[in-house]
């Protein structure tokens, strides 16, 4: 994006959902509606009221927290944050922690240093008791799942797909291994172009969707029904491509092996043991099968609980609620060589693993990642937790990566200090 | 509905939705699949899936209980309830109150006495942890409203309602008070006959449906328009008409007077202050405007904590959430005589005042009731309350009214010997 095109945006303070008064009022303004149905409801502004309120737009199933009593989250504010300074990447100009925040979008933002809040702000349509779309943050979590069930051998990684799932042996997935899967190293014929009407996406989208079919409409019907009608392309194993349809076809795994559904799974091993404020949702399609490569909201400040459990090793309260293998193996990254090819500019030196992006610097800091700049950073070494949610204008994170990469880790740097 | 239909009935067992196993697998089979666009996903037996999973269908918003410590319930379990006997209405033969949990097709029932769970009962598709749709109790949600901005003056009950909603001026509920609104005297054109196909009920259910709306409709397209459509029948304030669209009105109404939607006003004064286990929500249209009139899901011991309330003249832990004044209102009851022309056969004696059902009986009992059996029953005299969620084959309470109103009396007189 050029610098010319980017004056043109509205800025986070000009584009704020608040400010621009969508669904407010009763009946809110003819054109502040944002409907379902609209092309736009997922665009850039519209997008930005969107991102806080998927479920007054379409239908999802409940991640109950439980019934208990929420454990609180331990507080050391640390007003230094936002003075903390940092180069943008391809920039030469410094920037502060507090400014890159309007840069990237940010909805909301709690950092943990050592287990405790040590900085938190919310913006725009969110705030401490809302839930936000995490995006294909999501996907980081069916991967957790997948990798939970291989850490506790309920699921063999070599195990071809189609041993499994029965239904995918006539599919891509067929002679896939889970951990290709886990990997996304599968060769498959799907096109992830969003600029592309008639690229894959558009049709798994229409798959995916739970509104009625239009008159004449032939093709699949859900999540699984696409799936089963993906074709290969390359080899099982040759090269990393993010696609997304991976991480549905693992949480076809999962909730075979589990006998549950990725909503129920995660409620009952994490969400309702660990603490949680608030319970998360999943959009759903018309089937009722959550959308795991991508459907997945939540309140901020669980998924900084969820980010301080990983960080921990898997342990909340003394209680173990993710095996220490299963981490190990996502911290351990994957082939390096293989995500270099796929060539992300800004993500040099980076793997994937497990659905887990592995920064491997010096920190072994890890992340989950979803469009529009969601994020879950971990950082092992300075015992730090970044949980964002964010509506950046662009949908792809090389957008606000420049604004956000180097911040996190000067922000760590300052609090290992 | 005569004894030689009712033989052909499934059971409360027979037609357990766990049991005929919707939705369950991944994908669940063909037809164990149940889809908004289903004909029949209201009907039963798959109502009796549908009624715990309203959003796994549709839009919805939510009703945050905050982010606190839900507030335990005392429990003083009385294992001599289930042997408790009655004599349904219009029958001779004795029925036990365990006996009534499967006439009436329970799906959950708590039962509080002197501020503690007595009994507590869960069936089918819900369990401690779940959310069913309250129905119509949804309406006496929206009265409780009403009258608590009454109370405090916010609210004129004389006023007419296009001086609060100018957008009403036009139809039939311009010229009624909001006091005629409250206790549903207002003379509209409306049939809510829901065997007649033409029905305008059924105008209303498509205007509200978040669904896209089919090529040509040019009828209304949310609540609201439909309400700027009703014509008036009759007069205001003649006689009782038990008719959804007054509670619709009175959302309006109350969102006007709030500046919040009903969803935001629950929340904020009673959801999020009373120590509630879980988070509650509305069913919305597309516009996001919560169904006032019956889009209301919560979970079973959050409406039994909402009963303690009014039974405790709006007073929780020390801090008083409603004003005593608007339970008195709501208390003292409406015009029996006018409600006596409505011609409930079941329901001699009674009264409609403040969207709540009011029995007059000696305990002064009242309640909030919703089709297929949803029913929230407070009883001062006894000091009871007792929340039920169910899923009864009929809608009509006239179906389950036999075998509950004569057992929440008998259960009523057992606690307070």
């Amino acid at each position: 994006m050029s610098r010319a095109h980017e004056a043109k945006v509205l800025s986070a303070d000009e584009s704020d959902p608040v400010k621009l008064g969508w669904m407010v009022g009763a009946p809110p303004p003819a054109d502040k509606i944002i409907r379902f149905t609209d092309p736009d409801y997922f665009s850039f502004p519209k997008m930005r009221w969107t991102v806080c309120n998927f479920r007054q737009l379409m239908p999802t199933v409940n991640v109950s927290r439980g019934l208990g009593a929420p454990v609180p989250l331990e507080r050391a504010i640390d007003e230094s944050i936002d003075a903390v300074t940092f180069t943008p990447l391809g920039g030469d100009a410094e920037m502060t922690w507090e400014q890159s925040l309007a840069a990237n979008y940010t909805d909301g933002i709690v950092v943990m240093h050592d287990g405790k809040i040590v900085y938190e702000r919310y913006f725009g349509c969110l705030d401490e008791a809302g839930q936000h779309g995490a995006m294909s943050v999501t996907k980081s979590l069916t991967g957790l799942m997948g990798e939970m069930l291989v850490a506790e051998g309920k699921l063999d990684e070599n195990a071809k797909v189609a041993s499994i799932v029965p239904e995918l042996a006539g599919s891509a997935f067929g002679d896939a291994t889970v951990k290709q899967v886990l990997e996304m190293t599968t060769g498959l014929r799907y096109s992830e172009d969003y600029a592309d009407p008639n690229a894959d996406v558009w049709i798994y989208s229409a798959a995916g969707s739970p509104l009625p079919k239009p008159e004449g409409y032939t093709g699949p019907r859900s999540y699984f029904e696409y799936l089963q009608t993906v074709r290969k392309q390359g080899e099982h194993g040759a090269a990393f491509g993010y696609k997304t349809i991976n991480t549905d076809a693992l949480g076809w795994i999962v909730a075979r092996v589990t006998g549950q559904s990725v909503a129920e799974f995660m409620s009952e091993r994490i969400w309702s043991k660990m603490g949680a404020e608030q319970d998360a949702y999943y959009t759903v399609d018309s089937t009722g099968t959550p959308f795991a490569g991508g459907g997945f909201n939540a309140g901020l400040r669980d998924m900084a609980r969820l980010g301080q459990i990983l960080l921990d090793d898997g342990v909340v309260d003394g209680q173990r609620l993710i095996p220490e293998a299963a981490i190990a193996r996502i911290r351990a990254g994957g082939d390096k060589a293989a995500f270099d090819k796929a060539g992300y500019a800004l993500l040099k030196g980076w793997s994937y693993r497990g659905m887990w992006w592995i920064t491997n610097n010096d920190h072994g800091a890890y992340m989950a990642r979803g469009v529009h700049g969601q994020a879950l950073y971990i950082d092992p070494r300075a015992r730090v937790v970044i949980a964002r949610f964010s509506s950046h204008p662009t949908a792809g994170n090389a957008a606000n990566d420049p604004t956000s990469l180097p911040a996190y880790e000067a922000l760590a740097r300052h609090l290992m200090k």
